[in-house]
């Protein structure tokens, strides 16, 4: 215990959530889990360190870079876990015999990137996931999409739109403006998905230079996608899947026009279904490319849309990968999931105003000196198991220092236990608020003191 | 994406919490987040990785051994976690200026251990601890083990008795016999820890090779402990503290003796204090050595007394540890807390039949064809916003099919929505208790499935 004395710090990247900051986050994860069950998910839990192997080459050359890797005392390669999706495939591909399908998961713990620090970007962060593997239908993807807009709708988030797409109109919408080799093609979708933080003129640069496509050409596809992203705000027009399907109808054939037309009408289908229980919270939104390699079917991302918190960016996104269980097992077993975006969320929700300030301890129990502590114990466990929340002062001294550290505390009431009390079985409730002071029999304690929390103060 | 099958395992001694598994561990997690609440303790969340010198020698040769290290991508030397003690310690050092004391936080998160797997030990497990910084008082001592045993009745847990010892009490009796150097005591104390596992001749044994005590010493001492831990179990002797007061007056003198009086009487005043509060729950029992290096007061475990779970083990443990924060800061900052040993606790709760069987999900939507999808989903919306939990078939097929998965799920009630019903805005209850069918107007459909739901199966 000795040496020399050390200095407190976190690692650069990582954070301490003080209660003040963690009792919001705690109330929004509450209500989160609520929303996941109630659609049917439940919870798993996945240990933090994994081995290497079961996460390398998952999440691109950039992604293995960004892994927590090191080697354990037995000599095994491990690593910290990137995202809660790859650990998830790995559960329903090991725990095979044991999982009922579909199974609805839904998970939310930390996850490590060894990424640059910049502002709102951490190298521990909670990502808050609900999945669902063993299904490939319209209706899972709904249903997942649903559980998302339902979490925004419990957190009171009114303006919020899921941009929906899907991975097959991309490639068809890039390989119908004539790019046709399939690393070109993703290229072109990379510049695509600057269209709101770069003009035009740029991203034709980077289609031509990367992805090899005519400055005319490049600028044509562009267009497309500006328009259609246009479409859902234009009123009369013919609305996305149908302008989607007039452009792929006149220049793809064959094999490619067939899947191209099935990712249209499975997208529409999702939309629909999503639309009509949430009227005006989702579009078909052709620009959304989402970066990781994984997917194969429905793509989105949702954004705010109230001016406050517009460029908080997408706050819940996802997507449907029906190839990473297979990595893992024998089976290919089709999945769909939709990650929210825990701190962008609760910053989002500061910003709007829907986060109260708590009352840290709403009751604090004074103790007029040692001889009198058995007795503000008693009144204590009392108000206690009436599910009040209670501090007993734990340092004593004069009572006036006492109701300092109360209102310090944020408490509304604070009980004064003196002898005449003690003798008479009663306590003082003293309202913090208003200062006034209420004498009550222990036995009417918890039903008085419940009474002035629930007065406006 | 492509490349060689991997295999799906999990690191060993890490574990993954199915469902199953994770809905019982869940609801207590939560029971036990409301009773601390209910103390007025608050949540605090710290990283994972911390850096390695914040952690190195705070729990003992062996402890730094068994920590997880590495090197991060800036060369830093990083380590996983291994208590949530050492983490609060910072916490209160590094962020003083912003919390006010006494700091009363909770914390339940995994911790990282490199230790050797074994029946009931794991590399990866949640600890809950509960603490109070700044207060150095029989209350705040009081409070913690109230909190802790407050625990064990929301839990339903009956028979527990919270072994309550002192540091200074275990120094004095050992130093009353004649052991005076410091690390000879600490073998004694040691030896004595084992009092539960091995015979008297190999305790006196193992004295007689570390600390050098002669053998009839060491019976001699043996033999107090023996004494002091039958005291509580008979009638009508003087009780632990008495006893001790009498040994070590008899045996010590000056300093020695007014610190073993003043920790006898700490010890005494606590443990009155918690059994007015928990009558037959807290005994004085001097033999509580505890392992770790940093306590120097009041030292605790609780043991199980139902004969089913008596032999798991210290389910709830800790200390005071007043020189731990001083480590990180200018500022000595007294604190003491308790853990709480989540897996023991939960094996134990199984063992005694106190984890109810959960119902997967209630609820089980099915979709007659895609052209009823959109119905099924508006029936779901409507029973989720009452709050039910509730799944939509996402698979599709016969019927019988879609009933058969429901059952499996374990969900008690099953909705039919067909095109009879979406024409006259009704659906059918299908209880899968007694096969009976309700027919209901969607207006009445979430009271009558609660009505359904709340009567036993």
């Amino acid at each position: 215990m000795a040496g020399p004395m050390l200095e407190a710090k976190t690692l650069k990247g990582f954070r301490d959530f003080l209660p003040d900051s963690m009792v919001p986050r705690q109330a929004m994860i509450r209500k989160i889990e609520a929303v996941f069950e109630r659609h049917g998910f439940q919870p798993l839990m996945t240990p933090a360190l994994e081995y290497l192997e079961t996460l390398m080459g998952k999440y691109g050359e950039e992604g293995d870079k960004l892994l927590y890797r090191f080697e354990d005392h037995g000599g095994r390669q491990v690593a910290l876990r990137y995202d809660l999706t790859v650990p998830l495939a790995r559960v329903v591909a090991q725990h095979r015999a044991e999982l009922q399908l579909p199974f609805r998961r839904y998970h939310i713990a930390p996850v490590w990137r060894a990424d640059k620090p910049q502002r709102g970007r951490f190298r521990e962060f909670m990502q808050c996931d609900a999945d669902i593997a063993g299904a490939n239908t319209a209706i899972a993807d709904a249903e997942v999409l649903m559980t998302g807009l339902g979490v925004l709708e419990a957190l009171g988030v009114d303006g919020a739109v899921l941009h929906l797409n899907h991975r097959d109109v991309l490639f068809a919408v890039v390989q119908a403006a004539g790019v046709v080799e399939p690393q070109r093609q993703i290229a072109c979708i990379r510049a695509i998905d600057k269209l709101d933080k770069l003009p035009p003129e740029r991203i034709a640069d980077e289609m031509a230079t990367e992805a090899g496509l005519a400055r005319e050409a490049a600028l044509e596809l562009i267009d497309f996608f500006v328009t259609a992203r246009g479409i859902h705000a234009a009123e009369g027009t013919e609305n996305e899947s149908d302008y989607l399907k007039r452009i792929v109808e006149t220049r793809l054939q064959g094999e490619a026009l067939e899947r191209a037309l099935a990712a249209i009408a499975r997208t529409e289908t999702v939309r629909q279904l999503v639309e009509a229980q949430f009227p005006g919270k989702i579009h078909f939104d052709v620009s959304i490319a989402r970066g990781l390699d994984y997917y194969t079917g429905v793509i989105y991302e949702t954004r705010l849309t109230d001016a406050r918190v517009a460029g908080i960016g997408a706050v819940m996104s996802g997507g449907r990968y029906d190839g990473l269980i297979g990595m893992f097992g024998k089976e290919q077993i089709p999945a769909v999931g939709i990650s929210l975006g825990l701190d962008r969320l609760l910053a989002a929700l500061q910003e709007l105003g829907l986060v109260a300030r708590s009352h840290a301890v709403p009751v604090y129990v004074t103790v007029f000196g040692p001889q009198d502590a058995a007795a503000a114990l008693e009144v204590a466990q009392l108000l206690r198991r009436a599910g009040l929340q209670v501090e007993v002062d734990a340092v004593g001294g004069k009572l006036g220092k006492q109701l300092e550290r109360a209102s310090k505390r944020g408490a509304r009431l604070a009980i004064l236990v003196g002898a005449d009390e003690q003798a008479a079985r009663q306590a003082v409730i003293k309202d913090l608020a208003d200062g006034q002071q209420h004498r009550v029999g222990l036995d009417a304690l918890a039903a008085t003191a419940r009474q002035l929390l629930d007065t406006a103060d």
